[in-house]
């Protein structure tokens, strides 16, 4: 499991580095299906001027087309960032089955709300290239900072 | 207040008649700027098979395209239904000053979460045209339930 998690989380850190090359906060997602990455997205919310664009909910819309049904039953999203209290409420709603993420977000993640209102289950596995995706954020403020 | 309020709810209902009439669950929403209506939708989940394509994502995402910026400051939203956590998430990333819905949602709203998790800055009135959502909703819902 911990070998295919480290795969896809990856895959959303390469998303991540998409947003981050357009001076986007550097967030990425995808969302699996049978093996198969079935959406590929990163966040856009400067470049769409939308609070809602954000990797989670772009990945959702993307793989309910992919799918052709609105609920995520049995998928899996990789995101790279804690998701927040939108894309958590968001992913609920889905009902997706598994939710993987690399760093916490004290912040603005949606521990700091509820500890569970997911679906009764969906699953959450934490803290997966938890350091590459916080080397990517504090090198994209650091630099923010800078100018 | 409350004549302008009712008035703007209004219209959110009249967006939630038209959810109705695509077999949509009804909840219908506008945002307001300087007195205008810069944004009108309803809940379009099943047409679009998308659970992120609720009534006040919708309008968010709308109301931004209006102004030309992604936050919603001096805006206000009447919505027909209590926003549920991925709304109201979305709500408190726009940083928007007002909102304004009208029945309670006590088994989807964000109350069953948290009762603060908005901007400093945003106030929430209730109960605005409440009885004419719940009619709405019950109607839906008992015909649904008889099909």
């Amino acid at each position: 499991m911990l070998q295919k998690d480290r795969y896809y989380m990856k895959q959303a850190l390469l998303e991540a580095q998409k947003a981050f090359n357009k001076k986007e906060v550097p967030i990425g997602a995808v969302i699996i299906f049978e093996e198969k990455i079935i959406a590929r997205s990163y966040n856009l919310t400067k470049t769409l001027n939308d609070v809602t664009a954000h990797a989670e909910m772009q990945a959702i819309t993307a793989a309910s087309t992919a799918l052709g049904g609105k609920y995520l039953i049995n998928c899996t999203i990789y995101v790279t960032v804690e998701p927040c209290i939108m894309c958590a409420g968001a992913l609920a709603l889905s009902q997706i089955k598994r939710i993987v993420y690399g760093m916490n977000n004290k912040k603005q993640g949606y521990h700091r709300v509820s500890h569970s209102f997911f679906h009764s289950k969906t699953t959450v596995t934490n803290g997966i290239l938890a350091e590459e995706s916080l080397a990517l954020m504090k090198y994209f403020f650091q630099n923010k900072r800078q100018k």
